[in-house]
């Protein structure tokens, strides 16, 4: 017989779960997943890249290597951090498994049960997911459409023992929103003052598709309360599987002892081609591409929810990122209309709530998938919604 | 300021730090590391099999894909299995970052604070980091040459609240110690009696340099009480960064949230590069080169332990594995022989104790240094050893 779980495992399926499976349906157009459009993959690109590294390199290739990872590529993250407004050097920078296991580390490293996190609302539920194993207090900041209240968070530092703050400050996920610069002193500033930590989740910063970049919260830090995370997966290849993750040295170092219980580092051979790819490639070519395929989806997908959603319903107008959120009438369940539409699935928002659990949400991908595909499903959604309000009112 | 660490934090470097910054250093012979032998690793096939798979896959390679693992490599590992006594399907296989992430996913899925874990003493430096973030209760069993004492544990079990037991049967990591088909057959009875789970950890199954290959574990469990972990670190490249984990279909399901939560998924570049080089080369010819070469330096280590260790020493004698266990006087310490030794490094056993942290043993690693060096290596310790024994006895 199999013994019990621990307490700390939620027995009941995952939001991410949901997500994944419902990815993987090919007779439904997916608004669910958060994936990159694979026709965008440099594929020929990377290919070269790998074999070229590895004809090139000694055995050593293969090898373990360093915990923190292959130190010329975090040499170039370091450079690239610079543009955000980051100054570090290598040895501030752990590159991860995806920048999920930097979340689950941090969370890790910093949290006994039951300390105060505090997440927006909604926020990402991979975040929430790493926070759930340590029986977190949380505190939910509401969104708005120039990042997180500052106002709330301030009273709620100032009421509450609070540990970890944590932000997705560019195109958020699930809401798209953009953190305004002021927000970001000031967030800086008060992680300062009240000695708490941030994690800056920052997957999208470069998948912006209209106005000027904004600088990192971490650019504002003074006191080394912030740290910064990256991720090659949403401008490269997910399956690289490579994230970064920018910080006081005293946390890195601290980091990579954890690492080695968590599975030791990460492929030399996929940080090296990485290297490779960056060597002969001009990533920033490859990501311009990548902007204009993305800015015309999320336009067709303005376009189709403007002319095929109920006045009742509003949405958010990112200028970049993978989603759009949409508001129902209070009146309507999104899981319940889950059910009910005919081509179209998407994630309904209440598990990217920490407490609220606010069920008239959705979150809508637009990457993933092609014009035609957000146009017809704009126009089923629509008329779902539209169904699912007439039969109310019946 | 940087807050507080997490109460779960050791803030001492740990061994796996140790042993890691040891191995870095090429002026010295390193008996510390457990690293295979670089000129091993099948480069040119494994280059081969990246190209190939990329150039004739679509973009998907580069995409998210399932949690679990490319699946027909799951399919493979489930071919293998059988060879070992177990029978599965590939819904009871997650590939894993590595044994370690297994070990790590485990430990999460099962402990509470405080739990009761049964581990070999000694044992695994990597396995006790994972165990330790759950501040467990342990209860060390001795190691004798046909593996853990099994009356002590049978004891230990009934006199005691156990939620898992730690063990390596084949060549064990540090001691390299073989547990006998009798002792398997009773630890998977007791597990199944008293309602524990196992943990079968086994990277070294085939590296047997002499002898025939016993059923795993797992073979005689008839109530899925164990797990166990597999690798292809140790017969392939460690780079790859894939093990793997067999249990029960509502342990790997339940692991597969987990997952999401520490890092999504395992690159599919890798898996499926593994599973191309699998097409097209005959690994059971690849392994059996290296058991040659590796028995070849084992019997170097054990000719220069026997013709040089003093014989108030005694060693361990595998019959495959990476690893030979030295036992000195309890008049010697270990950590202090590490300061005095002119051109050998060697792991000091004492953190491989969960609590008994003995200081008198030395963990050996024979398979990622050349004969000459292991033939210099022995001299230099037993000069060592002989001085500090002469030191004590003035």
């Amino acid at each position: 017989m199999i013994p019990t779980f621990s307490s700390r495992i939620n027995q009941e399926p995952t939001s991410l779960d949901a997500l994944f499976a419902l990815s993987g349906r090919a007779d439904l157009i997916s608004f669910a997943g958060g994936y990159p459009d694979p026709a965008l993959f440099p594929k020929k690109e990377l290919n070269n890249a790998f074999e070229n590294r590895i004809k090139k390199s000694s055995s050593e290739i293969f090898q373990y290597r360093s915990i923190l990872g292959y130190e010329p590529l975090r040499k170039r993250i370091a450079n690239y951090a610079e543009t955000t407004g980051i100054t570090c050097q290598p040895e501030n920078i752990m590159l991860t498994q995806g920048a999920q296991q930097g979340i689950k580390l941090l969370a890790g490293l910093f949290l006994d049960d039951f300390d105060g996190v505090v997440v927006e609302a909604p926020t990402y539920a991979g975040g929430l997911e790493a926070f759930n194993d340590h029986k977190p207090t949380y505190y939910e900041i509401p969104m708005e459409d120039d990042g997180m209240n500052i106002d709330i968070l301030e009273k709620t530092l100032e009421e509450n023992n609070v540990k970890l703050i944590y932000t997705i400050p560019n195109f958020q996920n699930p809401t798209g929103y953009c953190m305004s610069i002021e927000k970001r002193k000031r967030l800086a500033k008060l992680a300062s003052k009240h000695n708490v930590m941030v994690i800056e989740d920052d997957p999208y910063r470069e998948l912006r598709y209209t106005g000027n970049a904004l600088p990192s919260i971490k650019s504002f830090d003074l006191t080394e309360n912030v740290v910064t995370l990256g991720s090659f997966s949403k401008i490269l290849s997910p399956a690289l599987r490579c994230g970064w993750l920018i910080g006081a040295k005293e946390i890195v170092d601290q980091l990579s002892s954890l690492r080695l219980s968590y599975d030791c580092q990460s492929s030399n051979i996929l940080l090296e081609g990485i290297d490779e790819y960056l060597d002969h490639n001009d990533i920033a070519t490859h990501i311009s591409k990548l902007r204009d395929v993305y800015q015309h989806k999320m336009n067709a997908m303005l376009t189709g929810l403007s002319e095929n959603l109920p006045t009742e319903c509003s949405f958010s107008k990112p200028t970049g990122g993978f989603f759009i959120w949409v508001n129902l009438p209070e009146s309507l369940d999104a899981r319940e209309l889950l059910n009910k539409t005919r081509k179209v699935t998407f994630l309904e928002g209440s598990s990217l709530f920490a407490t609220s659990k606010e069920t008239n949400h959705l979150r809508l991908n637009f990457t993933g998938i092609t014009e035609k595909q957000i146009k017809e499903g704009c126009i089923d959604l629509g008329n779902t919604i539209k169904h699912a309000l007439l039969s109310l009112a019946i």
